[in-house]
């Protein structure tokens, strides 16, 4: 058994890099708030994945927080590398210009947290980018009150593999 | 708003210290897989708490996961410190001797992750302590496939303040 996945279910999101005229995004789970003040968080990512060159060449990230809506594209960003194929001609979503990175944010998205990278961390096989966050923007109904509001959106948790769940119960795809 | 919000909901668990005769729980959302090879994972801890203390000083730390059955726990472990009372004599949980590490596991809990701190990581005002896992135990029911069973357990999510979720939908406590 691979131990980590004892702390499985967990929340999915994409990980947004590259720029608005060359976005790549790939499917995270191994993602954390790390600071109240100032407001830190840290994505892990594989030291052979895409998404760390660009990552490491560029200094910035956007976490895009999807909902369940949006699982054929998050399987397919977790699936397939943006180093072979231009992964917005498999995608249905839509790039838009962030506020304050070049790397652009995803519409469709309940929440978009544009990252500085401040500290990169070697942990084993994976590099724990630390990211400021310098600007967001959200769905005005799912985050408007400060927090989530669980009535208005389907976060996406992964269980193993094809399966997902969220608070609105277990489903599969594929 | 404080802006990690935009990542919640987010799992729940609780953070063992100290020892079987001293032991300390807190409630913890902030946890994250950091490596495939070696086993590595990280949690992010306050520099004021209680935990933070007990875990510099003895560089071992459990991760247990509640069920949504544990709820009230999870509540009084998130809420009061263990610098002021002792814990056990207000939480229904049952600390038992862990495999290899000398902090305890938590025997209700669905698993529990033992670990060597590897790393100490100044992130802002919190640290996020690295840990190698040295030893697991879980509930076969629940994990005995190598993946979290959805059906077996209600895994606890983190909404904000008292408002919990978990794959089976929304409760309140307190």
């Amino acid at each position: 058994m691979e131990l980590w996945r004892l702390l499985y279910p967990l929340r999915t999101y994409l990980i947004v890099s590259g720029t608005l005229e060359k976005p790549n995004v790939m499917t995270a789970d191994w993602v954390i708030p790390l600071s109240f003040q100032p407001e830190l968080v840290g994505i892990g990512i594989g030291k052979k994945r895409y998404t760390y060159e660009l990552i490491k060449r560029g200094k910035e990230f956007v976490i895009a927080v999807p909902d369940f809506k949006l699982l054929k594209d998050v399987w397919i960003a977790g699936t397939r590398s943006g180093r072979s194929v231009d992964k917005r001609e498999l995608l249905s979503l839509t790039f838009t210009k962030s506020k304050k990175v070049k790397v652009p944010s995803i519409e469709e998205c309940l929440a978009n947290i544009e990252c500085r990278v401040v500290n990169e961390i070697e942990t084993g096989d994976h590099t724990l980018f630390v990211g400021e966050i310098v600007d967001v923007s959200f769905k005005e109904k799912v985050f408007g009150e400060g927090k989530p509001n669980v009535k208005a959106a389907d976060f996406i948790l992964h269980v193993a593999g094809n399966e997902f769940t969220s608070d609105k119960g277990e489903r599969k795809f594929a």
